[in-house]
């Protein structure tokens, strides 16, 4: 079973995310969180889910495997929210996530994740894609909702697992726990490839 | 906006069941649990759908208005999982909730949950459906989360929220919330039809 054969690795999260964490910690394993601190950017002519995948091997590219013991596994993941082919951004203040909220009311958007696994000597990188549907929201919900969750750490100004994924969002159709931040299902089927 | 409107309600929740109560919370509302003691049985000729809902009426059905105050709202739910067209109830026991996963494993389900909300002058019913897939899952896995989560209490012994639905499921289509026992979107419109 996966759990007892990922003992033999030190685990490292390289992301400070509490959902991405606890998810992981949901899943059975032992870790340590190591965020890594890399600037997100990508190149323009990249397709969004190419962009979730180039992400989340960023954040481990400034890993130097020479300072870790052999047996470390580095998991490192990165969701991006996109409406139509454009990436909406983290909101840089409460008129921005007002904006990116209005843009996502009554539409389906593509929440994508990007995950990494990697050791000294294996490397995969995949990607997961959820459609989710929001209702129309009214702009008094959506401040109602940015004013009582703070939502500017998040991409598309939202997090499904708070309020308004609870009364706004109709449907997902995919992973939901992809949509929090973590593909888990995917994640433990990459990690089943391990020696 | 809804959570104001419903200020001047009381509302209750006819649920013991501690995501119900969680998911209402995170929904905005206060409310008090008010469980009530109706043994689920439902006539035999009903589609499951049906079920679902005649169950949610069935928890109100002892319910004397006249012993609460005029501005009471009962708000009850009853979620059961389907096969095919088969409704898997909550495991006997252990061999019970291993036969019940093994069914459902490398399949897609249907979770139906039916809800009602009632005051003294106004009542509705509704279900919603979502598709749930579980990948193939070992013995070895099933009896890991068995062990580990003891899901006696849980229609179709799971619950998504837990390690089997971080590892297991493929993907959901529709209203993840309903899985976990309460379509609180499907809630929040029906919330809206109260004066």
């Amino acid at each position: 079973m996966l759990i007892d054969n990922l003992k033999k690795y030190r685990i490292h999260l390289a992301s400070k995310s509490p959902r991405r964490n606890e998810l992981l910690r949901g899943m059975g394993f032992d870790f340590e969180v190591m965020p890594t601190n890399v600037p997100e950017i990508h190149p323009d002519d990249l397709a969004p889910a190419q962009v979730a995948e180039y992400l989340s091997q960023l954040k481990l590219s400034t890993i130097d495997f020479s300072r870790f013991p052999a047996n470390t596994l580095f998991i490192a993941c990165d969701t991006i929210v996109v409406l139509g082919d454009k990436i909406l951004e983290k909101p840089r203040d409460k008129e921005d996530a007002l904006r990116i909220l209005q843009e996502l009311s009554g539409k389906e958007h593509t929440v994508i994740s990007g995950l990494t696994v990697m050791t000294a000597t294996h490397k995969e990188t995949r990607h997961q894609e959820t459609k989710v549907k929001f209702r129309s929201l009214t702009d008094e919900e959506i401040e109602y909702y940015i004013v009582h969750y703070q939502p500017f750490d998040k991409a598309g100004a939202y997090g499904v697992q708070e309020w308004i994924g609870y009364v706004g969002i109709e449907y997902i159709d995919g992973s939901f726990y992809n949509v929090m931040g973590l593909p888990t299902q995917m994640l433990w089927q990459m990690l089943e490839k391990l020696p």
